[in-house]
């Protein structure tokens, strides 16, 4: 219930933890590092995954599924893959238990240890160019436009729920192409739907932009990332797609003949997203009292509690929620009907509060009497009583309503916690004031390297849709043509 | 292509190998015993999963998600479990992997070691119920009705692609009741749920029953499963819900308060349906010429073949063919249309009928002179010229006789090897046959396993429709009231 979350001035992070295990959406398993998905924030997770699938289907991508097990030999193909991705990772050394010599417990049986170990998918490159090597002969073999939708581990030390966990649900599109210019097209082809689904359906704003050197994709040549802001001025990655060169084609030795008849080695690209979203979705528009959802993602979108005394008084408000339910389902809104009779019409109220239902109607025995009907809208915390014949007009229209007011409102908070440093001072202020700053960088690994030791802020990202402006470094002084985005992250 | 498929009569193991590998289906991968799910393939398990998925919420179930690890005491809790489960599994012993001292390859790193190894999920039931304790603690929790779709493992020995690999997609059910009536209900519900699903969505007759002590599933009380005949007469077990009692809860000392106030232990159960569909799927319907496919289940359910000699005749039958096509779409039949110049018609009519699409329409230069249309359906390998009028009326009528067409000729097939055997002798002549055999049988584990020891046939199930009869044990003589059905089984 409400009262059980920290509010966020008190401890943002605590406010987090609190809302994710109160509003039901995930909590901690037996196993270090790994979550339970719990269904309300599973359900959330299936609208994300549904509407991303359109998406990829719409631009021509089709699922496939690859093993979830690496053998370790392949990891070295990649020399920059093995250093990102190979070494924090979970090894599956043995294929048997057995019971122990006293019968009282079952341990590893060593006489079923693997001649070669095998990793636990941290990404599917390495197998997947594996494959490919079998699929692609000729140019009419490409383009390969796969995704799949998958889990993943990496051993990671610090886990918070959603955003950084040993295991994780994700997906991850993998192409081939024939030519260097299709692959990088793909690359901003799929940052841009990423962009889409954060803006459209998220609610969240975010900011499109390449990655500097040192925070690139372990094995790419080029990565593009967007940047959301959460509410305590903190950036979060949400999404990124891969532009990987010829990298994992030579690693793989996967050459096609090109209608000229030579030979070439194939174009690639990767990106995914996360359940990672989850936690950016709950930090862009969430607060004190719980979870606030955007209209387009509510497992429900309207919540209806009936109030009554009598057992005939829930009968007649039952009949009439029912037809209204009925007819909001109609035009597609999706609707619960809390008629429990276990908990109190208060208790429900705190209940959809904290669980961020986007509307709640509420109908007692005298709005049957006045043909009145109780509205309350979640993102603004008002209410207000409205004729029932205007519900089926009004509805539609309030869910739109919240879904533009959560992104204006997010997109707000981005503005006012934005800002532009022209001294290192300068910068360390603001960046300690937390926020987005963006500022002139020499362009070196090492000045980036600097000003994040010295004020842990990192390089998010170039923008894309940088102005080019005359400047010059905050640390090192020297010329620089545009600015670049700062922050602290997650 | 067709030509690289072995006859069934020839070699059916191998026609059935050629297939899945020639239809684009699935193949193995770098990895023993695991599978890649190609695009083709995957897309049929999508529309499984989205049938079965719109089933399991129609009857009041959440999904959720569980970790892929389970620590390795957790076996332990539930005796015949962890002989069943525990034994044949990957085991992750690590979590880092670090350059060799050479620097030349990368190798375990022994400083990380886990305390406790983690078995990767054979299934799921003990990390379930460990969480379900935190969930339950009142009779107002109850029931539970949850969900997972995943990836489990078993260490399998001998493995085919779909029906038996390491590595498995599948869903898992797993739900927690008051009372040991609702939960026995629901296993009855759940298996009547897969029973539907085969019947009506794969074309696909099944024989639900429930399974003999010997070959329940580890830690139930009582399974029942869905048996489906292969056109090799062999059995293939489809599906299974098991009622698990309070095995599981007493292991993970789950307990409700009643509405008495008194404390009892959770009634439990669990079933799942996997990638093995995809081989059922595969072995009911296909024929020499690849793979037939139920329209309910086609990722495709028409393709249209242009045919063409110039760049001016392909543009006016294009015209006509995306009307077609979108006139189809518009009643909700999904349609493919292969206008790719690289490849002849002759060559697209023998991909389509290897893949199985249940319908082809072929318009020619001539056809649009005369107004026809060319109509072959996979399933009779028949051909029809008909007017383009038609068209519309007559393709959704085809899908819907083609849907029943598959189940008449998969039921035939097993009606025709069912047999009905009084003595042992009769028995094993039938059996060496091939196919169902009922019989009768005393009821103890011990001639049963001597049956399947003398035959290799094992007892499917006791099949829930079973009409009394009084009768003889075919191998001991004693006395019995029903028949059961036996077969070899995949």
């Amino acid at each position: 219930m409400a009262e059980k979350i920290t509010s966020r001035e008190k401890d943002y992070s605590q406010w987090y933890n609190d809302l994710v295990q109160n509003a039901d959406l995930a909590e901690s398993s037996g196993v270090r590092g790994c979550m339970v998905i719990k269904p309300y924030g599973f359900a959330i997770w299936e609208k994300m995954q549904s509407e991303l699938d359109k998406m990829f289907k719409q631009t021509g991508h089709q699922n496939a599924y690859f093993p979830l097990f690496i053998p370790k030999s392949y990891f070295s193909k990649e020399a920059s893959h093995v250093d990102g991705f190979a070494k924090e990772c979970a090894v599956v050394t043995h294929y048997r238990l057995k019971n122990s010599e006293n019968g009282n417990d079952i341990v590893v049986d060593e006489d079923a240890k693997l001649d070669e170990e095998l990793v636990v998918r941290p990404t599917s490159e390495t197998i997947i160019w594996d494959t490919y090597r079998k699929w692609i002969q000729s140019y009419r073999d490409l383009p390969i436009l796969v995704n799949q939708w998958a889990n993943v581990v990496r051993w990671e030390m610090r886990t918070r729920l959603f955003l950084r966990t040993t295991e994780f649900l994700w997906q991850e599109g993998h192409t081939a192409h024939a030519t260097k210019e299709e692959a990088l097209e793909e690359t901003q082809t799929m940052i841009n739907v990423y962009a889409d689904f954060a803006r459209n359906f998220m609610a969240m704003p975010v900011v499109v932009g390449s990655k500097t050197e040192s925070e690139r994709f372990a094995g790419a040549l080029e990565t593009f990332s967007i940047e959301a802001m959460m509410q305590d001025g903190k950036a979060l990655q949400a999404g990124t797609s891969h532009f990987l060169g010829q990298n994992f084609a030579k690693a793989f030795d996967v050459k096609f003949a090109t209608r000229e008849g030579t030979q070439e080695f194939v174009w690639a690209t990767s990106w995914g997203v996360s359940t990672r979203l989850m936690g950016a979705l709950i930090m862009t528009h969430s607060d004190d009292a719980g979870l606030v959802l955007p209209p387009k993602l509510a497992p429900f979108q309207v919540v209806i509690v009936p109030v009554y005394k009598t057992e005939e008084e829930l009968l007649s408000v039952s009949k009439v929620i029912l037809d209204i339910k009925q007819r909001l389902e109609s035009i597609g809104i999706s609707v619960k009907f809390d008629d429990r009779e276990t908990h109190k019409p208060g208790w429900k109220f705190a209940e959809y509060e904290l669980k961020g239902v986007p509307l709640r109607l509420t109908i007692g025995s005298r709005d049957l009497e006045n043909k009145t009907i109780e509205i309350a809208r979640r993102d603004t915390m008002t209410k207000e009583v409205v004729q029932m014949s205007q519900v089926l007009d009004l509805v539609p229209k309030l869910l739109d309503d919240i879904q533009v007011n959560l992104y204006k409102k997010a997109d707000k908070n981005r503005e006012d916690k934005t800002s532009f440093a022209t001294t290192y001072d300068e910068f360390k202020q603001l960046i300690n004031k937390g926020g987005f700053v963006y500022a002139h960088w020499d362009g070196t690994s090492n000045t980036e390297e600097m000003i994040k030791r010295e004020t842990k802020a990192t390089i998010r990202c170039v923008p894309l849709d940088n102005v080019n402006e005359e400047g010059n470094c905050i640390y090192s002084g020297k010329p620089s043509k545009f600015r670049v985005l700062f922050a602290k992250s997650y």
